[in-house]
């Protein structure tokens, strides 16, 4: 099962509003070097023969040209446009990988995600079919019914991060299916269609670079761990 | 109603364990000053008159004198020591406390609760009888039911923060049953007791200074605020 060929569809279809910029948050430099070229490094350093598609919105694909060739940064990329929503960004990217495999789902702003979690992820999703991580919810929850509300368990609450991780033909055949608004990820694309979800353990400070703070977070984390790839 | 007394039992139980620290995290500095100072702080400058219960284990109560003492913090404060767990510290606070009013209860390592927050709590509580300051979530979520898991619409959920303010008496006769280890705040103590739960808005920020990278945040946030109260 090992054997089976890898893909990642890295989505960055983000502008930088709630960042307060004019750049897209996924160009936004971290450590001095845009956010998704350490998303894409990451996962090059993980798997290094993996296929990369890069969903970007036509308008940005220019810029990333131009940011790759100042940042001398070579690594092989497809790159496709992107479509309205996220559901038909991924779609996009999904169609241009063909024959079997496994392809992951990434967020292009979680430059953070750990080898480990992108190893776990093929791997599980190897076994069984797809694999999602996920991490423990650290606050107390309430949930909402009709007006009222109640505190909700939260051992049995896991917050879903990405890569998310699927066989390609049954992904694609997912995201054949119409859009729905209820998609909030691949997963509940996936599992609308029938899939049945595997979770599995993400890492904690695989965050989404979001907001002002998150930027200063993810310096702080790059910082410490022990090498930052390129 | 709002000329009901107001009171805060404020809880620092924690060590410095999962801060890789020798000093308890509600100690630890924040932009030079003890975490727990800062928190102090916002409760008298959100309502000057509030009357400030501090709860700390045994064996912390003469280095806090000593801090004070360091950092010329002269806010009177009752101080008062915790028990066993969570639940029994807030417990031992509450029951210095006589007559009626509004009370919150408030974590000692949430030194970010914004003045907003705490002025909103203790005066939708005056008029609801509690309030209980909570976020959107952000993620994706899933939800375990048996061994099978499940998306779950996440507009239906809140992340629970603290000060959780109540009628005095009220939450004085809910902390008067039996401890369950089901309590993760106290919001579920009173619900427990048969109390309706009334939520209001928390601020996003208003963040548990429990790991390192809490500290940096932290000191992120509080640099952004036009100014810091000591």
């Amino acid at each position: 099962m090992h054997s089976l060929k890898k893909y990642v569809v890295i989505v960055a279809g983000g502008s930088g509003s709630r960042m307060g910029s004019e750049v897209p948050k996924q160009f936004i430099e971290l450590c001095k070097l845009p956010v998704l070229m350490h998303t894409i490094s990451v996962f090059r350093k993980a798997i290094q023969d993996i296929d990369i598609v890069l969903v970007l919105p036509e308008e940005q694909i220019k810029t990333w040209k131009s940011l790759c060739l100042k940042h001398n940064f070579i690594t092989h990329v497809e790159i496709c446009a992107g479509g309205e929503t996220r559901f038909h960004s991924v779609k996009n990217g999904l169609s241009l990988l063909e024959g079997d495999g496994l392809v992951g789902i990434h967020d292009g702003v979680r430059p953070l995600v750990s080898e480990e979690t992108i190893k776990r992820c093929y791997s599980e999703a190897a076994i069984y079919g797809n694999a999602i991580p996920v991490t423990e919810v650290v606050e107390s929850v309430r949930y909402f019914e009709a007006d009222k509300n109640r505190m909700i368990d939260r051992s049995k609450l896991r917050l879903v991060q990405t890569p998310q991780v699927f066989r390609l033909a049954s992904v694609k055949e997912a995201f054949s299916q119409e859009y729905k608004e209820s998609f909030t990820d691949d997963a509940s694309v996936f599992e609308s269609h029938g899939g049945i979800v595997h979770l599995t353990e993400g890492n904690r400070d695989n965050i989404k670079i979001t907001h002002p703070i998150d930027l200063v977070i993810g310096e702080f984390l790059l910082n410490s761990r022990t090498s930052v790839s390129i």
